[in-house]
């Protein structure tokens, strides 16, 4: 691909208009910005502002925002913005649309619930052929759309094409560096979603800012020992996928997990702290902690996360579990 | 040593009242509670609290404030307290009065000035023949003294020393992890009142919280980096001491280091910043650069720091030089 060439990117949050805007800033390129509504999408082509999910930042003029799927075909790269669970959904209905052969940049984290897949598998299934990239790193959509300095990491088997890619992206003040461990950056994305729900419950209950750094230490060797089991590479996990989004995620209410989690921590149930739509951790919880054990890893954070999401654990038993652990040897885990 | 032996705490600062409190909540034991002066001693042991630095918190009943340096042989182990400058002057001063061979706990975070020294080497040239553990990790002492949970390392090259001292220590809500890697634990808690300073000048500059965890990310990269070529072990920086407590340190302005950093990034001078009180990583940033250097390894948030707090660099081209660097891949640095 040229790294002026035409992209497209598919999903209307905040998260894929934040990009599109990126993407139209980094070079002079026409960008569809495509969503499911067409309603949606005629209301932001002519106010050229999402006033739903990004209210205040004004669309990059080289942006057009359709609900046509015919529109994609000109796209030499496609952003995937869409959630992790409706991932398949998505890129099987599009999938006729897309050129043959573009990449795919999957920007949603998580992990697919019932089949247990990382989003690279289920967009290899749902459409075969296309290369695929993963983009990730601690990235608030308000602090990029707002200009704000952002690093972000796009990683892909393929190095020359991530580099590409990563290249076309990259403006003065988004930076998106590039990897070869896709499998690496997925897993930082997915699983800090649900370790950040714990680090909100620990502030939520008021636990102090002491113990919400221990719980981030905690997740992060646990973090480390399951991306290991899949595979990944530990320097991924310690970079800005991995431990940069952790430590953004784990640390703000601006963060939907993190959010989640102080109001279980405050008591709410995981429906009432949810408010109708669940946070996406809260979802992949129970994914990962399968994914875990068929591996044989500890994850006893990611495993607090899933009970109190389902109802089984009590608040206080999950902390006193966490917090009371026998007193071995610090990295004997 | 019992695990219930004596103890004495050289220092009476916030840290070290909140640190003589929990060893005394740990077991029933006489703690002696050593400080330079005379008269806030006397008044510590009047009104049973340290009103000037930890106000609120009542004093446990086992601890004795003292300037009498003659009290603290009656120690089986003595934690060392006082700020990381000062190490070296305070060890030569009471080692006559120490018990032989009693080990000596170093609770400060710093390198020593002038020698680019770190604190374990400092002990062992101030009082040789006395075994030397290291304490550190995310604990603000307010939370401690609060009884908040919260959880530390504590390191020695004696691995049964360092599980005995951890246990005399560690009481119901204040955990303490035993290890056998000092130098690791030293390193982290060094290091990262400098990284902490570049946070907050990154918050301080406006430059949000996605800014501010690519920084965190890339100091954890470069303090590894650092803590390798020292001869530390990686298991080590990945906890509470090193990952941990940079995390709680460049997250809050309940941090020194932070807020000091979050002053700079409004536009204060170094001097302004300060406030008459120069903060930890300010005075110890020159000599973890110096230390970095003479090892080849790359520091530049460090050395952002060091040219920040000498004047040598102003703020935005500080800022500038960090962002701008150029786009590698990521595991390049």
């Amino acid at each position: 691909m040229s790294a002026v060439g035409p992209l497209a990117v598919i999903g209307g949050g905040a998260w894929g208009t934040a990009l599109a805007n990126a993407a139209g800033a980094a070079a002079p390129r026409p960008v569809v910005l495509w969503m499911r509504d067409p309603e949606a999408a005629a209301d932001m082509a002519r106010t050229r502002e999402n006033a739903r999910h990004l209210p205040g930042v004004p669309l990059h003029p080289g942006i057009r925002p359709t609900a046509e799927a015919a529109l994609l075909g000109a796209a030499e790269a496609v952003l995937v913005v869409t959630p992790a669970q409706t991932l398949r959904g998505v890129l099987a209905a599009l999938r006729p649309h897309l050129r043959p052969g573009a990449p795919l940049v999957l920007c949603a984290k998580g992990i697919e619930r019932g089949t247990d897949a990382f989003l690279t598998d289920v967009a290899a299934q749902a459409a075969p052929g296309a290369p695929v990239a993963v983009l990730s790193g601690p990235s608030f959509a308000a602090d990029v759309a707002r200009g704000l300095p952002t690093a972000v990491t796009l990683a892909c088997v393929q190095g020359a094409l991530a580099a590409d890619l990563a290249a076309a992206l990259s403006g003065p003040s988004f930076r998106v560096y590039h990897g070869t461990d896709p499998r690496g950056v997925e897993i930082g994305g997915a699983a800090k979603n649900v370790l950040a729900i714990a680090c909100g419950a620990a502030i939520g209950r008021g636990l102090g800012e002491s113990a919400r750094a221990a719980l981030v230490a905690r997740s992060f060797a646990e973090l480390m020992r399951f991306a290991r089991a899949c595979g990944a590479r530990a320097e991924t996990l310690m970079g800005l996928s991995g431990l940069g989004d952790l430590v953004l995620t784990a640390a703000s209410a601006q963060s939907r997990n993190f959010a989640f989690g102080e109001r279980l921590g405050r008591g709410a149930s995981p429906g009432e702290a949810a408010g109708g739509r669940l946070a996406e951790g809260a979802l992949t919880a129970p994914a990962l902690v399968g994914l875990a054990q068929r591996r044989g890893v500890e994850m006893p954070v990611a495993e607090a996360v899933a009970g109190l999401v389902s109802g089984r654990l009590r608040l206080d038993d999950a902390i006193a579990g966490l917090l009371s652990r026998p007193l071995r040897a610090e990295d004997e885990g």
